[in-house]
């Protein structure tokens, strides 16, 4: 694997299934599973599988399904979990086991009941076991976000000499600034004996709206994992949105990191984890929600209809949207009314432009937008034809 | 006003206002410019006065309502937009002029069709106009975040001796990583002469999922306004969301840095802004969304309800959310059964939990959430009555 190559471990299917709301049927998760091989994700998390006997069918169904990426079940660190896990992943060209144990004081103590070097063994017992079934095995440090660096490097030490492959600092609760987070992830690629031959992945939580730019901090600092599902969803605010970081790495090619992501099934897919999970999106949300690519207040469509780049970054065909749209309200201006007029057939000039504009804006003063059928309507009350030559 | 005061600039009305769909009418308008006076915010951008005459009539009846809050109206760079702003907000206790132009080479060479020089020129101008008829004069340099900082310092030095109170360096396009907005302002605060004497702001924009992290660095590098919206609405993706930015700083008191808002009142806010604009915000909305504060997962559901820090770093209540919630799904522990089923009056035994554990997981597989009817039911089936102590 390059060293400059972000896996992407989508856990749309664990993280994100887990919410209220959110359960599907091992049908429906097929669906989700094979759009996110075609997606190009690195590693699907496919469930929990001693969670429930119906996770449990769906993480083996899932794993007898899926062709290029690896799939993965999640387990607490104990033999029972782990066993089950392994038994629904026994099908799967690529099985991970994803196992671990809470590292923060706050876990140690008030959840566990336990020490610290307690805790170490408990760690090193389960990647060992899991070793047993499985080649590619995941630690996650859980609430890594607020366990002491010293302790947390103690603890992945460890866990690498027992054959853990992959290691996840998740910030459980959401609390990291993007600074702290990288400044973690720093210190562990320089503490930590053995860190080179396994790969660092960060598992972000969006409870103060951070779980993007912590993720991308992590991979700034040598992290080359991403635990992120579709349109962000998962426990309470949700996680890292995959749509976000994958473009973040694209639109900053000099970052010299990217992902095996076709772009280009974006939006599509988050329309697919939306509709069956009805888990709705909001249009303001990020990549994929519906106005992403809307531009409604006069000055951005003036410029916009000029130069796409002075508004947009992104091209929404890269993302496979159609096309970015310019919305007329009272905040457009006469070169969005020209534009969208000539859209439908009108090429006015700047007189009759002139004469219109006003009553564009007493009209769409008292309406939240204006359609194509009402330009025809504008048009007809000024007694304004279709130009021969538009479409 | 303190140093580590950081001012809360809403732009709701303005930049949240001019989304497609989102329209509010004059009375609506006035209704959310009250509720964020009592919020705490610092500046309302009411509107864009030159606009409509719709968007004049609500600016000038904001101006005329708000008690404590400095009144603000946006304009581009030319003298009858700064003269129809002062006219709107001429009944306003604290007005405040909001002009700027674009400085990045986008903007300069395809908006505008001009150079470096000439733009300096206009914003001097601007600036100059708009201090004729109020004290407070912000200016915006538009895409700064893709704008030279060497050109930029200039842009302001100058438009600072004009007499600009608050410098705005809006990352229009939603581009900038944190650790580069950041950058850029440690660079400004650094090499712009005068800068100490006025006021830096950030407006960020959320193409990228970064709008709040990159406002997070701006003020981390000595910004000391940022400028954003309830529900993080706004143009495309939308801008900085307020509930974010304020409580990531009331989370991290070793910044040092606060804001006059009252929490208790966000989530209330948040309704009443999706409320009257119709603008849905998804659950997995960080702070105000419905499932921000609810609990899920088995293991995360056994630590909340041993401590509720384990999992949770903000008190709901701080955000006037009446409480977590522990909801019920085929994810969920037997610790989580057993305390909703205490919740509606059933103390359940060791033997009783174990017994009932494996229907209660058979129940969920098929059901999205299992309610306290649910529980109701299973406890008849099971022969199990409420207890005498429970509520």
């Amino acid at each position: 694997m390059s060293k400059n190559k972000v896996q992407i471990f989508d856990t749309t299917l664990r993280d994100g299934e887990q919410v209220p709301g959110c359960k599907l049927n091992t049908q429906q998760k097929l669906v989700i599973a094979e759009r996110l091989d075609t997606l190009g994700v690195d590693v699907i998390e496919a469930g929990f599988p001693i969670s429930s006997p119906g996770d449990f069918t769906s993480v083996e169904a899932i794993s007898k399904l899926v062709k290029n990426a690896t799939v993965c079940g999640l387990t607490r660190a104990n033999e029972k979990d782990i066993q089950v896990a392994a038994d629904a992943l026994k099908y799967a060209k690529r099985p991970r086991i994803h196992t671990g144990i809470g590292t923060s004081d706050s876990h140690i103590l008030y959840k566990f009941n336990s020490t610290q070097d307690k805790i170490i063994e408990r760690a090193v017992q389960a990647v060992t076991y899991a070793k047993t079934f499985v080649e590619d095995v995941e630690f996650y440090a859980e609430d890594a976000g607020r366990t002491d660096n010293v302790y947390l490097a103690r603890v992945l030490e460890r866990v690498i000499k027992a054959g853990a492959t992959v290691l996840n600092i998740p910030d459980t609760t959401g609390y990291c600034l993007p600074d702290e987070y990288g400044a973690k992830i720093k210190f562990l690629k320089e503490n930590v004996k053995g860190i080179d031959n396994v790969i660092l992945s960060c598992h972000c939580h969006n409870d103060l709206g951070l779980a993007t730019a912590n993720a991308i901090a992590g991979v700034q600092n040598g992290a080359r994992q991403i635990e992120c599902t579709i349109n962000g969803i998962g426990e309470r605010a949700g996680n890292t949105a995959l749509e976000e970081v994958v473009m973040i790495l694209k639109q900053h090619p000099y970052l010299n990191l990217d992902t095996n992501i076709n772009t280009k099934l974006l939006y599509s897919t988050s329309q697919l984890v939306q509709q069956s999970m009805g888990m709705v999106v909001q249009p303001n949300k990020a990549i994929i929600g519906e106005n992403a690519f809307a531009h409604s207040s006069g000055i951005h469509q003036d410029g916009v209809i000029k130069n796409r780049e002075t508004y947009e970054i992104i091209d929404p065909a890269d993302v496979g949207v159609t096309e970015s749209s310019i919305v007329l309200t009272a905040r457009s201006g006469r070169a969005a009314l020209a534009y969208r007029a000539k859209n439908v057939g009108y090429e006015l000039t700047k007189i009759q432009l002139d004469d219109i504009y006003p009553q564009f804006l007493k009209f769409a003063d008292h309406h939240k937008e204006v359609n194509d059928e009402d330009i025809h309507h504008l048009m007809e009350l000024n007694h304004i034809s279709k130009s021969k030559i538009a479409v």
